[in-house]
């Protein structure tokens, strides 16, 4: 597995030219591969999305395209395994592989579901109600959504190789519209394996997915107005890829969710020993530890009253004790790797910035005892437990630290809260974990608008609760500023994305009969 | 008046400094004013926006402002003799005036009548039905919509210094959202007279609507995540616009109403003689007359069955010989002036580019009649109908002269009709005309990706139709790739791009219990 990893495009598997760029196992070091498209023809990949895919994805209309993805998303689970254990390289224990695994093909499978129920057969969604646009009634109009005819090309981040590759084609898929993946190099070979994986069950007319496994130079230059990017990553490499000229002005669609200093609260009635202060220090500890808290979801600021700010260090310290880091699979490890070198010592730059306003609480950065692994040769980090004492700290609301790592700050009411949650510019997920509805109403309704999505959280709907850093399928998923100002799932929200809304104007009945 | 045009920012009217660029009388030449903001503190504008303006909105609710507007649409109906005068100087007649003036405030008057209807008291709007997202039912998720607390920087075109400010003043006050308006140069102290009457009438809290009488240096470096750019104008501007690291870095919110190359469909059915023959020349001719072809809904390409060309051709010049152009109010006069020298030079230099591939059917670009003006200090031009007979010329596609000229195409059967269409890259507006229904369903169904409204026309709604080129405040207008890619407009929905959409997890009635 050390040659160069393929790409599968236009009909074919094919391997990029060069030295490539190295791919190294998280936990031992060792090369897993290398990517690269030196001399693959990626126009002709678009070429074929267009030409290939999209006719024969539009041949189906949208209920049959909705099974397509049932079959795909069931190709997925039958073979879980595979990525499990390939997963196991960069760094995942057994949970982390199966939220992204799981969660993936539970993705593709919830929006088959929305897809089979709630849209039509043919390729012609007609909107809303018949507005009357003359008093005689024999002039009115109304809202079509249809396919686009371009493609989807997805620009994925390392983190979710596989629920981020099917949360995006899922929806694209259901449209009509053809996909070309690009995942993160890090993790490029598990979301090879799930292409792999889905190509090979032959449930796909061919056309639909391609795969790039490496960069896409003069991809952009191709796309047009009825073309899609859907990009997560970080917020700098969203800011490059929104200056090129496809989104500039030929107003390419580009919907970023980028990472975000997400927010979770502990309420003022959530003293120790209710069960929202169990709630709120096991949900941080989650957080933090889950995919070794390289989640674009994760808790980075736990905001806490601000007289409480020593009983909650001490619980989540204790909680933080408990974490056993190490390679995924071996004896007792709750923890695994970050997904290579590059990114833990990036994590200890980002770590130093903030300990330039906060304080240590647990964890040590330059140093982890680790299970099963050499410490010296795999990404491992301690989980890393911060406190800033000073409202005014800045650093805590402007620097990430994508992994275990997050930062106590105090709150005094919750309009000093709201304001301080504001700036972080816009986050994916918020959290407020509280028994009292008033201040949960506070909270919410001023973070609100802030933030793509918010959990309340209390001992009543704990049981089923998703948790702080999980999307659901169901649910929009982005949020603005910071965290990129998109807007991924949501329910059918995330298939109208790559639909055209048009509005239509004629006689009355006009839109239905132009859906038969 | 040949003062700098005042700006309205924090609460007072200004005057920038210096020179300023001159606005010229489009019908005599003469000096109007000059704009200028030069020494003016924007930066105070927008902070006045948000901190004063957001709030006194969020203190009314969705219906309360919807009051507000409705009160605002009054004031500006009740002068709006002031504003057909004063459009009268940048070359409209009186009908061109009031598809300004009066479709301004009729749009107005339409969302705040939505709003008031259609909108909760408060400032939280629960979206569709709660999802379960447990099985005990304990864990549901919902969407909330929130005014976001930025402002809305909207900047206008020309063409509608009126219906441009209201159509977007409108929705974003009804969201709750300030407003900083930024018209066009060459009409702005159009949109001056109508921003002061809407002072003048006193019925909107300070901080909610300000006016920048120029150019807006800085304003962009500081907004962000919160707020939103509204564009109207060319593709080109657009661009720039949407380069600016407010939008690329910082994820403002950026909508675009380009310019396109609109088309008109005559179908197959429609030969001379029928009604729908009639309704096609005089749909094209209306287009290319009303506000001298200035509108970005304008018909640039009609499309003709290709052995109809003579016949259609004959027909369109003869009605276009009708048309006596000149001084609004002048005797007889039909089409007004373009908007200044300027525009004149660049139309002039687009129907060069045209005549490459196309023949030059009626008109003189270098010469027209006029009544009651001098030709030689007004912006006047002759209609121009141009038409290619090859099938594979590409200017007619590719090159929007912003004035009344229009290009007949030839087209053979309803594929090659929607491939042709394509090639304009996304329209704003289309239109069918056409009795048979099978070909409105082909054609409108193979358009409807590429356009943002399209209209059929028949001899049944054309006695209540509104148009080809008229956006509805019910239905969307914008359009996909050259058309800048945006949504304005379309009912309430032009509401909900101010807010932001938040799922929020919880127990069940969570939302409501929210929206209290």
């Amino acid at each position: 597995m050390s040659e160069i990893l393929p790409s599968y495009l236009a009909g074919s598997w094919r391997s990029g030219t060069g030295a490539g760029a190295p791919v190294h196992d998280a936990v031992t070091g060792e090369l897993v591969t290398r990517v690269s498209t030196d001399g693959l023809d990626l126009g002709a990949a678009v070429a074929h999305a267009r030409e290939v895919g999209g006719p024969a994805l539009r041949e189906l209309g949208f209920t049959g395209r909705a099974e397509l993805v049932k079959a795909a998303a069931a190709a997925v689970a039958e073979r879980k395994q595979e990525l499990y254990d390939l997963s196991a390289r960069s760094g995942c224990t057994r949970a982390d592989a199966k939220v992204d695994v799981d969660g993936g093909f539970g993705t593709a499978m919830v929006f088959a579901a929305l897809g089979r129920k709630g849209l039509p057969t043919g390729n012609v969604i007609v909107e809303d109600e018949e507005v009357p646009l003359g008093r005689a009634g024999s002039f009115v109009g109304r809202h079509l959504l249809t396919p686009r005819r371009g493609l989807a090309l997805q620009i994925n981040a390392f983190n979710f190789p596989v629920w981020g590759m099917l949360e995006k084609l899922a929806p694209a898929l259901i449209a009509g519209v053809p996909t070309i993946v690009k995942p993160a190099t890090q993790t490029a070979y598990v979301a090879e394996h799930a292409v792999r994986i889905i190509l090979e069950a032959g449930v796909l007319p061919e056309g639909v997915l391609q795969l790039v496994s490496g960069s896409v130079p003069g991809v952009f230059d191709v796309l047009g107005g009825q073309d899609l990017i859907g990009f997560t990553g970080s917020a700098a490499t969203a800011a490059k890829l929104r200056s090129d000229p496809a989104v500039t002005h030929r107003s390419v669609r580009f919907n970023a969710e980028a990472d975000s200093l997400n927010a979770s609260v502990l309420g003022p009635d959530a003293t120790a020993g209710t069960p929202e202060f169990d709630l709120f220090v096991g949900a941080l500890v989650t957080e933090m530890t889950v995919k070794a808290g390289q989640k674009c979801t994760a808790i980075r600021r736990a905001f806490v009253p601000k007289d409480r700010l020593d009983e909650v260090s001490d619980a989540v310290s204790s909680r933080l004790a408990e974490i056993v880091v190490g390679a995924p699979g071996a004896e007792g490890v709750t923890m695994g790797a970050l997904v290579g070198l590059d990114q833990r010592d990036d994590v200890r730059a980002q770590v130093e910035k903030l300990r330039a306003e906060a304080d240590l609480v647990f964890g040590d950065p330059a140093k982890v005892d680790v299970v099963g692994a050499d410490d010296g040769r795999g990404a491992f980090l301690s989980p890393i437990l911060l406190r800033a004492t000073d409202r005014s700290a800045t650093a805590p609301h402007r620097v990430e630290a994508f992994g275990p790592v997050s930062t106590l700050l105090p709150y005094d009411g919750v309009a000093d809260l709201v304001g301080q949650v504001a700036r972080g510019d816009g986050s994916l997920a918020g959290s407020v974990v509280s028994n009292d509805p008033d201040f949960v109403r506070d909270a919410v309704v001023g973070m609100a608008p802030l933030h793509g999505r918010i959990l309340v959280l209390d001992r009543d709907d704990a049981g089923e609760s998703t948790g702080h850093g999980t999307p659901m399928p169901q649910l929009v998923h982005g949020g603005p500023g910071r965290a990129g100002g998109g807007e991924e799932e949501g329910g059918l929200r995330a298939v109208r994305h790559h639909l055209q809304r048009t509005a239509v104007q004629g006689g009355p009945g006009l839109a239905e009969a132009l859906a038969r």
